[in-house]
């Protein structure tokens, strides 16, 4: 039984606290969603210039799976359909789904709104066909159903059945404060399911139970889940999609997404870095942790047979098995990670470099290095055990400064940084400063110009994000794990640098990700190739 | 009706991965859970020699609420209780209780036990009657549970039964792989509750529905329910007691910390904060987002009515609505805050040094600080806005070097750092200058350094903790934000630094910490009459 997965994490995941996305972004989520297989995705409101145009600019996008929808209110009390600006916006929208929400709770309808129950019916009414008029499929978002079900079953179910007679295909019964049990739940679900031919869910996760509430109705007949991806959205956020997907799909046999379900890892990490979120590793069936095995019982469980300790094959969500402790009988699933993350892929398990490649990864992470977000440090580690390594400069001198602007106006004591790095490039030497807004900004901005003489390249490439975090290696002084995003404007790569100094870790960043775009992105000539 | 918690945060909690505790640590654990009235608290295990130290240190711990729990398996197949060095050692130590897990599956029973069901029960009576006999109150965990009653109710039983029969006070059912749904756990659940008087649930989060999974066992009958804070332990955690706590109190009515339930937000952060872990500000209840409110229609029902968009009061959790707009009527609010947050406390929020400091709080948070964890930075900037901040030194100078450092052996370019910094302290000068493992590092020294002539008592602090953020206020360039956290051996403190550059904003934190030792901490006498 198909089950439709309606995503809102440009909506109603842009409604969490912290979480933004540009235009641009919401173009690589929307196509990453689809690739995925998504049924539907919500792509914001017309509410606004920016959203109009950015609604505009989804004209000619074309997609595998998705129908994209614009998220819209009813119309206020006292006001036609025809007379609502975002209404007549939203049905413009060159997207082929509306998705309008009003109130279904006759508190909402009395102390919020401050209309009459007639009336907030006559606005549901007069959205939802309006809209089915202009040609849209219209999904009804019932808000704060389960509270107005609660106290008013019978208006709650009126409201239903305006919408529905109205036009709209599908109806979504929210738990708008994410203050309701599973059971309450999945009760009111059964009761509408036996009335309305195709009814949906969007819970929230203020009692943690969001993905609870969901499976709760769709196992009362709700076939349409509306969530987000890692949950991200307003309060504690939505319903997990991330969660959700291989929950219905593999564990109680519904069809969500078919065979893309093997890109729910991938896929979620990708949304969760374009959001600039900390992903949490923990997160069922798509964290690195949660397939992770620490007790030494659970590491000789899993060697015994893996059923032992995990109640789903991580291979299924393309994720991994991983353990603490190093064994070489896993070089098979290791192989398989240096294939799906190196661009440079392709090697056979068989290859004696593979068991090289393995030995050093785990070196290196026990250091606190992370490759699954830093492919380009990951493709020139393989580079340098493959024996394909070319090196494009070498570092002579290197000094970053950091100094109180006591000239500088401002309340706090300011700080100017400066740089000064020197280089060799086939028997040539280039030295360069530059000052910087930090050190590491000094830094970027003197390598490139030590850089742009004999590649004129770099000057085409920018940093576009540096995070820091401090791990905990085991050892007595903490680390600090550098991860630098650049860009020429085509291509984006991720590298990392590990060290207890933080000038170094950020320096081991910057270097890879120069000497990745030299190798990789525009196959420049080595050093030895450009003596002059 | 009394829900007794069990807290397995330092057990469970820890086989999280990258979650690690000093034996310090544990203590400041216990004894923040002690005083948030947990039941029980399960401290670890004596399987080594610090294990077997720790216990011993816990023998003269007073507690006002908390029974302390040591974990220990079964013998092992073939061994007798008393010849088991685990055994005889959980025996010994000064705690009252005794957790014991066993296999309650014969699929592991015979596949990763691989002992005969008669000799798998053999060896669960046996050490349950062995801790039994040395006093302890002991607790049977019956590890997969779920799975075995799927396989073979009979057995899954005849196990609980053995353990009851043998004097374990509480059985404890474990969803071990944690890819059980609710609505089986209660099923299974309120079966077991017919037979036995004490059910506990063990639910980890492999579905992202533990909170739920243990609600359902709760409403079958168990009146004991196990967890850790922030939900942290193997693969994707355990059961959040954070959620659940406030969930089983407030929505259904059970009691599991009385009053203490307004200590839970504070606790959740403490503990968090000693793990090391980035605290999730989307958590129910508990984080700073779940009553933050950001869409333009929430913010508006809130208006009228917080019960329009909120389903619990976040002061009955001791935590706080925010709302992203700023408003003057939020005034209480935010004197409730300081109050709770300042060391000073105790403004009236007439007084209106309240105004300025909400005003100011409101621009620093929108430039990114964070006060919450950095309680010695509000502490300073509250006394700036009383009229009762002193200085205690002057910076005329500050460098910091980093470079690169050839002659040191190593793979990857290795860097040193050093600081150069003068202050001014009433009308005497020093310069000081120190290397340092680290830009930061080397600062540190270098100011602690100069200080000590005027100030010996610097010589006592350390910095215990240094934490980098990179975060997003929405301008075009990223700040970092940075938390220090330092100590005198027995205070513990913690600063607050933010700036595009990180040198900078490790400074602002650094500056912080010691004007909040001096100031409140020891006390010193300002710069002023320090002249010498």
């Amino acid at each position: 039984m198909k089950i439709e997965i309606y995503d809102t994490t440009l909506r109603d995941g842009a409604q969490g606290a912290g979480v933004s996305f540009s235009p641009e972004d919401k173009l690589n989520v929307i196509r990453a969603l689809d690739r995925l297989g998504i049924s539907y995705i919500e792509a914001g409101m017309v509410a606004d210039e920016a959203g109009k145009e950015f609604f505009r600019s989804l004209g000619g996008l074309k997609l595998e799976n998705a129908k994209l929808s614009v998220f819209t209110p009813t119309v206020h009390p006292g006001v036609r359909a025809e007379d609502s600006e975002i209404l007549r916006d939203s049905a413009a929208a060159p997207v082929p789904v509306a998705a309008v929400f009003g109130k279904s709770s006759l508190y909402h309808v009395k102390e919020v709104l401050r209309t009459t129950p007639a009336e907030n019916i006559r606005m549901i009414k007069d959205s939802v066909r309006f809209l089915r008029d202009a040609g849209k499929e219209v999904i009804f978002d019932a808000e704060h159903f389960f509270d107005g079900y609660s106290d008013s079953p019978s208006y709650a179910l009126e409201v239903l059945a305006a919408a529905h007679n109205a036009g709209a295909s599908t109806i979504v019964l929210c738990d708008t404060n994410g203050g309701m049990l599973p059971d309450v739940v999945g009760m009111a679900a059964e009761r509408v399911c036996r009335e309305f031919p195709s009814v949906g869910i969007h819970a929230h996760n203020d009692l943690g139970m969001a993905v609870s509430c969901s499976v709760s109705a769709v196992l009362a007949g709700a076939a349409h889940v509306q969530g987000t991806v890692s949950g991200i959205g307003e309060r504690c956020g939505n319903a997990n999609l991330n969660t959700l997907i291989p929950l219905l799909q593999l564990k109680l046999g519904f069809d969500c997404v078919k065979d893309n379900i093997k890109r729910i890892t991938a896929t979620a990490k990708y949304v969760s870095e374009i959001a600039n979120l900390t992903f949490d590793e923990s997160e069922p069936f798509v964290g690195a942790y949660a397939f992770t095995h620490k007790a030494g019982a659970h590491i000789d469980g899993i060697k015994k047979d893996p059923r032992s300790f995990e109640h789903v094959d991580p291979a299924s969500v393309g994720n991994l098995r991983n353990t603490v402790i190093s064994e070489l009988s896993g070089r098979a699933a290791v192989t398989d990670k240096i294939s799906a993350l190196s661009p440079l892929g392709g090697l056979e398990k068989d290859d004696p470099r593979v068991a090289e490649v393995v030995k050093v990864l785990r070196e290196r992470e026990k250091l606190g290095y992370v490759y699954e977000q830093a492919e380009g440090s990951l493709s020139l580690l393989v580079d340098g055990i493959a024996g394909e390594r070319v090196s494009h400069f070498d570092l002579l001198a290197f000094k970053v400064i950091a100094e109180d602007a006591k000239d500088t106006p401002g309340g706090d004591e300011l700080m100017k940084s400066s740089a000064m790095i020197k280089i060799a490039v086939g028997g040539s030497e280039e030295i360069a400063a530059a000052e910087g807004n930090g050190p590491v900004n000094a830094m970027d901005r003197a390598l490139r110009r030590a850089l742009t003489r004999f590649y004129p390249e770099v000057g085409g490439m920018k940093l576009t994000d540096y995070r820091v975090r401090v791990i905990d290696s085991g050892a007595t002084a903490s680390s600090v794990r550098v991860l630098i995003e650049s860009t020429d404007g085509v291509t984006v790569w991720r590298t990392v640098g590990v060290s207890t100094d933080i000038i170094n870790a950020s320096w081991q960043a910057l270097r890879d990700s120069v000497e990745y775009m030299l190798t990789h992105v525009t196959k420049s000539a080595p050093a030895k190739d450009r003596e002059n």
